[in-house]
């Protein structure tokens, strides 16, 4: 059977102040009047029914989450007790999945990103299993939409297949964020597209390679699996957890798998890493603005205006994002955003709590 | 005797969203922990005892404005109906000083300005008495700092007269606010002073050339006069006022009296008219900005930020003003603040009667 997994564990700091630790990004209401996780699970729908949903998170965040899809129930979680990055995350969805159906494909999927066309993603989520079933590891490449340097590329290699219209390819080699000028020339190459972190496989052909090239998380892994059903499973997860590396996909299996495959894909993908990557999404005014709440803007433009209740009044400013929330407020020059981890990073360090 | 008349009756509409129709400029701590009233209340003393303090403002302003200096009872407020321009209200101060003491001197001074040098203000105010005894009207100058457009200026004709160390002008013309060409002009020729406000004359002579100027609002004057310590008076007063015309002391008075002297002064006047006048008064950190209430300024230069309780953080801005209440934000380029007033307005028309 087919599974999706979506990961759902990380907070999402350069989305401060909205975001925080107890208000994770994937909670928040970014596009539209639905959460990030809304439309994670929603566009789904009817390629996967509930019960073959999941969701890896932290013990803190399945309240929030689960109140947010009123069909989704406790079984619908698999709960890390911290995060160790995404190698261990999906290993652990891996062995429960195996434990459930050893003939299990699952797609790994994301609640951070925002996709345009849903019924495209499924048609290639479906394509992807097709594809993925002699044992390949597929990715969703997605095509690039401009030279960024915020994320890994994908060089592709000899076509593979075509699925309806839809071409797959051997994966030549995984590449690490660029430089700007390595960014253009993949950008403009054709041949490389932006790594999605989305992975769709067979579960006994990724933990195959688990334990080929991870073999001491893959041993941890199997001591949890072990104790899957049992009344001990907590009890060991949460004392072998402590112990694993933290590890990334890419970095733990992707980059030295022998079998990848990459299907490219135009599916109106945004990764919602910023506050600046809604001018992406959201419907941009006359004067290139994003008003969200009540606000009055004079001569303002290239803005964005994230409010709540309180009235917001711009006047004369060009090219900022200002978020207002109960407690905090960030005016921030639009090419400055990466610096909102900072802000949040000053108020760890000065144990401000609540801000954080 | 010498009393002080100060008028308060404004709101302040260009220091939104801090001030509102129901918390007026003077009525908030704009510099230090005293609000603008307290300042001048207190920059008074010892020169004025309080019972020769008298407060010109609107009924609703009596209550917050007596409960901020203690020593002050609804005798220190002289209450117009409504507002009906400085002419009015200077006159109707000047009835009830003439009502009280026949020999009265009064100085008109101002809650919205900040005055750094307080005890050489007295001496000024203290010198005025003394030229106004033989009937002048004095006005005190302000040496332009800068060539503002935003003032109306005076020319100074032949010296009178010195003070101590203080010389006293004839007044030779008032000039109305000036465009950028002769304000330069002006403002370097040391001919010319800034237009304060502030007025120091005998009340039988202020009343003389109000009878002799304006004969209409002098019948009007004399009627609620007649009435003063009768049980008719606010019936006679809320009669009469109505019908009074609007009109600046200015122009109503002073650019056609015979008999003006003018004393240039230099005692840390800045007239706190918007928000960027804060930058000629407060103190500014190495970035050049003024950072009040909690916040955290990554890159932020020439910015002002008023808060209250809530965290505010600016990363990569420059030349802002940030204003941050309960139930309203402004963002406004220092350059464009002519332009808050444009928001109290469209605030007005909205009928969004809490917010301005």
């Amino acid at each position: 059977m087919y599974y999706a997994v979506i990961m759902a564990g990380g907070s999402g700091t350069r989305l401060w102040p909205l975001s925080r630790r107890n208000r994770p990004k994937q909670s928040l209401k970014l596009v539209g009047d639905r959460t990030m996780f809304q439309h994670a699970v929603e566009r789904l729908s009817p390629l996967f029914s509930i019960e073959s949903i999941f969701t890896v998170t932290k013990p803190d965040y399945v309240p929030l989450l689960a109140s947010q899809v009123a069909a989704l129930t406790t079984d619908n979680f698999i709960v890390e007790p911290e995060g160790r990055g995404t190698a261990p995350a999906i290993g652990l969805a891996a062995v429960q999945l195996r434990r459930r159906d050893p003939d299990a494909t699952m797609a790994v999927l994301t609640a951070d990103h925002f996709i345009s066309d849903t019924g495209g993603f499924r048609v290639v989520l479906e394509t992807a299993r097709k594809v993925a079933q002699d044992g390949r590891l597929v990715t969703l490449g997605i095509k690039p939409a401009f030279p960024s340097t915020g994320y890994g590329y994908i060089q592709q290699g000899e076509r593979l297949d075509v699925q309806g219209d839809i071409p797959v390819y051997a994966v030549k080699r995984f590449v690490e964020k660029p430089d700007s000028g390595n960014a253009e020339r993949m950008a403009a190459s054709g041949d490389y597209s932006w790594n999605s972190g989305m992975f769709i496989w067979r579960v006994d052909a990724f933990l195959s390679e688990v334990k080929r090239q991870m073999p001491a998380f893959y041993a941890q892994l199997a001591e949890v699996e072990a104790a899957l059903g049992t009344s001990g499973y907590s009890s060991t997860l949460e004392r072998v957890w402590p112990d694993v590396a933290e590890q990334t996909i890419d970095y733990g299996i992707m980059e030295n798998a022998p079998n990848v495959a990459v299907i490219p894909v135009e599916i109106g993908w945004t990764d919602l890493g910023n506050w600046s990557s809604l001018f992406d999404i959201l419907p941009i005014d006359a004067n290139g603005n994003i008003l969200r709440g009540p606000s009055i803007a004079i001569d303002t433009r290239n803005t964005l205006v994230v409010g709540e209740k309180r009235l917001i009044a711009t006047i004369g400013v060009e090219g900022l994002v200002i978020v207002d929330t109960d407690d905090a407020l960030l005016v921030c020059s639009k090419d400055r955003e990466q610096e909102v981890r900072a802000i949040v990073k000053q108020l760890k360090q000065e144990g401000r709590s609540g801000l954080f």
